[in-house]
């Protein structure tokens, strides 16, 4: 088996998690993850949603998008289609909930901060590039609330990245393009903290069932993938 | 650990299947896991979505809805509200993924078979119950085309069946009641094939990351739990 | 002149009225004219639309809807389709207006009862079989609030029912089925109360003008039918 | 019993029939029925609804608006909500099926005829109005396709009209203007043609229920009134 | 270059301002630019948009829609498609604009005007006919403030009139109605003040650019038609 | 008069046009006036809308759309809103305009171009930096479509660019960043071809109207701007 990208079986593509990059956000990453690039902002609200009012606690929300001509085929613009697919609410709902996992919500204080996560250019992993740099961003957004004394302490239990694998031609194999993507029996997403822990694990059978052991071999690459992106998060943000 | 309803860990709720309930529809099963309840119809239309039209193939979709006094606290209905929710439509394509892992979609046919799961009664387990019981309906279904010599032979590979597992006060249990599950560290939902392939795999922290090794109890879980319902799905087809 | 069901003008279907079939509704009712089943829930919620605040009256409101294949041909969701079709907004508003004619909206006290209609399975008379059986749904409901003594006594004057009545091939039936309603040459619903005051008459000529001699029939039929389902109401409700 | 405009319980509003007011639309009359105005439009469309496609019988349909001030409060636009009314939907299914009451669908050949009818001004007795103006627009439209013989001879059976009665203060009046209609116990809308055939009654009992007695006597002012307004439509058609 | 109507290239449409046409509006104008005829009415609302609460200002606000056969060929009902054009939503703008543009919006108080601009007819010039006869509407609305105390003072600075100019066969040429208007080579429309002031300018090539000379004459006949529009206004309101 | 930024009057900020940046799109150009930034990606479609099909001829279009927070205020995002707001509708329909001004449609055959603006980051003038690199990006788009020998010849008849002009604190000046524009007395877009023909003009007074002679000014600041812009454009495009 030769990946099209000539890349080993284990191997990431060029990570880049380019710190701050936006003019306004209090917290922005742009991630890329080979052709796959994402700019996630990190914005600071000083209220929650309705039903959190008053508790003393804040929440972590995401919102996702793709910009028409991210892919090779254009894609309607669904501001222009009047309603966001089942695809893009499904993801950000994974994103909020791989963010929120290792926030903690009661040092945040009453505040939302809401990561958006819009899809530049998609070669395949973007909800798993999403996750990665949208926790640089929001540790940007949440340095910058310790800075100007609105958090007494960093409101993080933990680190979070988030990488795909998948079986193609056979074998497992890690962050897959779109090519492989779309030829890939088995499709899997994992989210694991930087102390190792499991947050999420999707795995879909994309045209025949996968076995235990197939699903074992994807879990350790990712295991070994999420280190990695770990490693690089930490670089980026200078801790 | 005592579960709230006194079941042991591995044991499922009170299963039904009832076959061929409603007057119209080319298959139907109104499933019941416990108190939830939810009426699962397949309809065969001699159409296909327009992106396969002339390809010989069929397709399988399935769509998800519940009635707004199936819950403790009423839900507004989406008709009224003009949108399906991110939760509905997530769980719809969650579905439909399911049913057609077990499908031969060239042996259908250039035809679509529809199977709507509506939730009479929800007290956790919804999804699970609906790929369940659609399963059944959409055998039903198929049946009748083969009956009819629509389809030369039954165009399925397989059988297909799903059952949540979760952490529950820090231990592994199946097949959560909503008592359960609101209470739930982990939940984790498994769709199983009758020979034991693995379709999909969903896991999520709810409040803290969790270990593979709960994973591995997890899914020993649902597997035995699975095949308990496999067998049940062909006692009530007579299969 | 012969009804498809073989079935004299002047009878009902096989009537049926499931009280309180609900886990979690404060009323409900699941009511069947022949193969026509509804699904009436009532809720209780403690508080009024915004128009109505602070005048110390209740208010009672119902929404109407069908399953996708509840009937011969499937009906796309409204859900899905992101509105509620004109026929569904007419036949909830006319439901709401009968329940709302027999409540004391003062002795109901500043809350308000929501009665669900949910059609499972269609055979012709969903509106007249929603308005029967949601008052008995709505009446299990006050009962319980009676009990739990947040209404001093029942907030009703009378009870309510409707039938349906028409002009097939040439003769006045009642409780028209499907194969009846779709040929009829005159439709119209009638909603009587328990003491026999008129509460709603509608009368639709479908292909040709109806006389006054004729919609006189069909009044003298519904009466003796609603008195007939008055009584099935009362025994149901144990009063 | 004195009404509020002063006028007998039998006498109609003064009534204003304005022929082919529009410099654009086939068939077009500005109705009055006092301070209540309507601008109807019939526009000739060649061709049908998909699903009358090749039966070579045509279709009348109807559409309703009001004008945001046309009522002493002004009403929020139906365009900038996004979504029609239940009301706006009921009305304007009702003038369609009262004008295709009296059209030979067959003689129409296959074309569409849409009427709109457009409230001006609102004093009550919208739908009524709607229903005569609409009546006099598509009879103009049709002798315009019988003029340039599109059609062989008038594609009509009869006219029609429609009159709203009510019990005011106890007393059956006729036509009701705003002023009585908020306060009327009982309000009635007939639908009724030229030869005295009955296409609708809707009769609602607004607070109190109504016995046979008083809506046989709303039936009786309802039968001259459209009687009247028969009259002045033959005069202003000129036939 | 003849003008379709035989109008000299400077000579605006027979132009009538119909004050206090509305029943129930504190202030309206039925405005005729030749066969363009719009409904304006201002109601005034004691409340202003959430994000000026409390500031002690007012808002003046505009709404536009064009009645389905207000033009040859019949348009969509805009509350029927669920969504305002961007059409509708650049003119509806523009009005609001052109109107606030005279207002002393503290002087007002803090209550809205809120001008709707209803197309009964249109020939071209419906935006202009909508700001002239708006401008009236609005002048009645506040008048009536005036009157009844609720302003010290008329809260105007200037009045407003708006007129189209074009390119018609290589002329400029005046308020071009619907035949001229389709033809033009360059649409341009002038919002311009009592006093003379330039409020808005929006000039379009429609087919070939255009040369500054070309936009002076341009805006020479716009000053001439504007005088004329203020001149007329004045008369209408008395004053 | 300073500007805030320290610009003479007459001076662009730094202008920046980057070609080809996109993996995907046929053309394309990240644009930037100063801290605005617009993606701008041309789409070739071998369709063209409905009303166009058989005709021989092309179409350009475009979209607009800004990311949520480009903005030192975090916008709602239009696709979860299910609505585009007039602004953007506005917007959009300009930069159409603009574009299909220099187009030869007859050359470009029956194919549509749909150009995809989206605004990264925002600092004022996001239109006219949008038309400016939306040139680039069909340009590019189009020497593509003639490189394939899909059109026989570059299908454009000339360049356009876009500049914004404003009076601020009593002077006319140039190319306005947000801390200008939100000040301005009066705000004007120009669109101006590369041989100098006018393309459109906007000119609103945002505080009190303007003169001819400020307006002339400002025409004046804008043709040289346009030039400097049509230079750049040369430059970038390599011709």
């Amino acid at each position: 088996m030769t990946r099209p990208s000539g890349r080993a079986p284990g191997s990431l593509r060029q990570i880049e998690l380019n710190l701050s990059v936006s003019k306004y956000a209090e917290g922005s990453c742009l991630v890329k993850f080979g052709d796959t690039h994402v700019l996630c902002t990190a914005t600071v609200e000083e209220k929650v949603p309705g039903w959190m009012k008053g508790l003393g606690r804040g929440w972590v929300t995401a919102e996702y998008g793709m910009l028409p001509r991210s892919t090779a085929q254009r894609i309607d613009r669904e501001a222009a289609k009047g309603r966001q697919s089942g695809r893009t609410q499904e993801i950000q709902r994974l994103i909020g909930r791989a963010l929120r996992s290792v926030v903690d919500l009661e040092a945040l204080g009453e505040r939302q901060v809401r990561v958006d996560c819009d899809v530049i250019q998609a070669d395949g992993g973007t909800r798993t590039a999403a996750i990665t740099g949208g926790y640089v961003a929001l540790y940007d957004a949440l340095r910058h609330l310790v800075k100007i004394r609105a958090c007494a302490k960093m409101p993080l239990t933990d680190s979070v990245a988030a990488i795909s694998c998948g079986i193609y031609q056979g074998a497992p194999v890690i962050d897959l393009d779109y090519a492989e993507d779309s030829e890939a029996e088995t499709d899997a997403n994992f989210v694991i903290t930087g102390k190792g822990g499991l947050v999420e694990i999707q795995a879909t059978a994309e045209k025949t069932p996968f076995t235990e052991d197939e699903f074992q071999s994807l879990m350790a690459l990712a295991r070994a993938g999420c280190e990695e992106l770990n490693r690089l998060q930490k670089e980026t943000l200078g801790i």
